[in-house]
């Protein structure tokens, strides 16, 4: 069993549809970002950070064992089933490599997005628009890389479940708001569609109930 | 042999340590960022992000693998050579999660507060003031995990190696700034002290020259 400790965010999304997509036995437990339950004492615990998605493997060899940062969470599922990364070579290579592109690229950046458009006290336009034409980039650039494959490492993998969340939010709002920094984007669309209908990414994007 | 394509900056710094701490046989390509050169067509090929660092695996089981992102480049390197990354349970989720720390948090973060104090057009308090904050609270919070841990997952990792180049210049410019941010950070000087003082570290430190 798996404890996973999330919130409705693009972060945790990730992780719940990896264990759908894996099929683990695992049970969600939100943490109330609104109500600050990230700062509690036991969840610091497991994620000092105070940032979800965390788990504890209950059934790790040894042990259980705690991991925050879905990126490493994702490694952490992989390697425990054995899928959706591959276990050496430039196939395994390429799967890291676009997932610690979404890690330190999409989701910072997206997230800089985010806040000074919805949350930061006073519009700042050159704020605005940097991490806006920088979201578009890695949107067009994302774009580029499935112009040639049907995942962005070629198969199925973690990097296509950490990039997915993020990018199926930021392309459509940045579609409506700046059409041209993005343009028609064929590809991602193609990919976006792709993932949305598979069973396990809708279930892990409805995780958790609240 | 591994081509590394770096230049003088954290993110490819944290290449070279590695390099030099397994001792592997590389040659160092310098990509003058100033000269735009990360935008030549031949790097685009194994860098499509325009970033450095990047690798090419001469040796390779199946022929050359070239590998992009710092963190990606890490793992590769550390699974190539069965070194500072343990190979499976509690040990290997700890290196991970504090590696995904550095890519996703601190990189971007000291990265952004590095921006608005000297590259943007003009001085926005909002920006420089939030990124410095998120910079300092990080430095705090590596501060902790050192009080109980000679190196931020026990044992000398990746982690580390993708954590100094950024802490022990973001440490020094937060502290001789805005002292009262960090306080004295104890913990986190005694380890920028050993890392400082491995020779592996000094001479991945003083990597490409220009
Ligand atoms: N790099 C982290 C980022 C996690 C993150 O930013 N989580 C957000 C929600 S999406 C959070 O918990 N924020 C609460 C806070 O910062 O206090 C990861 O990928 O796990
Ligand atoms: N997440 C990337 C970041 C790499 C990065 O930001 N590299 C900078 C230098 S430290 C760069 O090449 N910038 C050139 C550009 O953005 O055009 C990594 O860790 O490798």
């Amino acid at each position: 069993m798996i404890d996973l400790y999330t919130w409705t965010t693009p972060n945790g999304r990730k992780v719940s549809i990896m264990l759908e997509e894996t099929g683990l036995d695992y049970a969600a437990h939100p943490v109330n970002l609104q109500m600050q339950e990230q700062f509690k004492p036991e969840f610091l615990l497991i994620s000092p950070n105070n940032r979800i998605p965390a788990i504890i493997d209950q059934d790790a060899e040894g042990g259980p064992v705690s991991v925050f940062e879905s990126g490493a969470i994702l490694i952490y599922l992989a390697e425990k089933t054995g899928q959706f990364l591959p276990a050496s070579g430039a196939a395994r290579a390429k799967v890291l490599e676009w997932l610690m592109w979404q890690m330190s690229g999409v989701g910072p950046m997206m997230g800089q997005a985010s806040h000074f458009i919805n949350s930061a006290p006073e519009q700042i336009p050159y704020a605005i628009n940097r991490y806006l034409e920088e979201s578009a980039r890695l949107i067009r650039l994302l774009d580029d890389q499935l112009a040639e494959r049907e995942f962005v490492a070629g198969e199925y993998s973690i990097a296509d479940m950490a990039i997915y969340p993020w990018v199926s939010a930021g392309f459509e709002a940045i579609r409506n708001a700046k059409p041209d920094m993005v343009g028609d984007a064929a590809n991602c669309v193609r990919w976006i569609d792709a993932l949305k209908a598979r069973p396990a990414v809708a279930k892990g994007m409805a995780v958790p109930e609240v």
